[in-house]
């Protein structure tokens, strides 16, 4: 998508550590004429009339899932990183180890909100190593729902998530993904897609 | 907002300790149309034209944030709830104790994205002793930045967050507010706006 590529060119940071920084506009400050234009294209991308759900992870995949949502005409299901007492009942729960925080955390969605009926639309700002998807794609699974896709902002196209994802048969469309970038001269080279 | 009152009643559930779970259309799985709503009342109760930027914290305020940001057409900053790799340079912090999850912890936004030229809207989903929007307004005095509201969508009004902050001269809307809940009867009711 042409139009995150420029931004990501424009307002991105990139520092040493593979790190790309996007917080002006995608996961601290949330451009939100951008992230209108992020949903109209993932409709584009997933017409299936079939979805019913979009699920994401707190807390950057939120605000991208909710404006996708509004042209997919469906309620947004967030998984929750922590155990809270608002949550009782039975719920699903999934192991997910984070690139950003370097550490190990519990994910968990309720059963009211996941079925085996449920056409689900994985929604996230990053991916990565593709660990928050996989703990998405594992919930989602525990429920018997069904996966109709993943819709990813941006994807670092140098390390392994989008791969291992698209070997096992799942569709994954990521509006931009980054296949080189250089803390030293700043350049980004995207993926033709 | 008759609205949301008749969603609590209808699929909100009362649960003993004076906790109202209303995690079927507002803080896990998202009624985007509902928050649509929710977004075009916020804008009626704050049309200043002043404001340009939406503050709201992670996690469950970032959904309704975005979509009501439609409206003020203002990107969202969020605050943060633990420091993390991706959020470096200066950064404005303060401690929120959470009611919901009995723990203490550090909040921060980056000086990047919010300064003495701002004009805030505060949104949030819950409203109870007021300890999270009173961190967010702590971020805001840091960075100089001027307060034009807070905008809430379901107030405790027999907790005293909301007596808290509208003492203290802020305009304080919330388009629900329970007066009283019984976790026996699930009776609720609110207070008259």
């Amino acid at each position: 998508m042409r139009l995150l590529e420029e931004r990501i060119r424009r307002d991105g940071v990139i520092k040493p550590g593979n790190v790309l920084k996007v917080d002006g506009f995608l996961n601290h400050q949330m451009d939100v004429v951008l992230f209108n234009e992020m949903g109209k294209e993932l409709k584009r991308l997933f017409p299936s009339e079939k979805i019913n759900k979009i699920l994401t992870i707190e807390a950057s995949g939120i605000g991208i899932a909710c404006i996708a949502a509004q042209y997919f005409q469906v309620p947004v299901v967030f998984a929750k990183k922590s155990q809270s007492i608002n949550l009782d009942g039975e719920q699903y729960v999934t192991r997910i180890e984070s690139f950003t925080h370097k550490r190990v955390y519990d994910v968990i969605v309720s059963k009211k909100y996941l079925g085996k009926d449920d056409h689900v639309l994985i929604i996230d700002d990053f991916l990565a190593n593709g660990c928050a998807v996989a703990g998405l794609i594992e919930l989602v699974q525990s429920a018997g729902a069904h996966i109709e896709g993943v819709g990813i902002a941006v994807e670092k196209g140098f390390q392994k998530g989008g791969e291992l994802l698209r070997s096992k048969g799942l569709r994954v469309e990521s509006l931009a993904i980054v296949e080189s970038m250089d803390a030293d001269t700043g350049e980004i080279v995207f993926r033709e897609q």
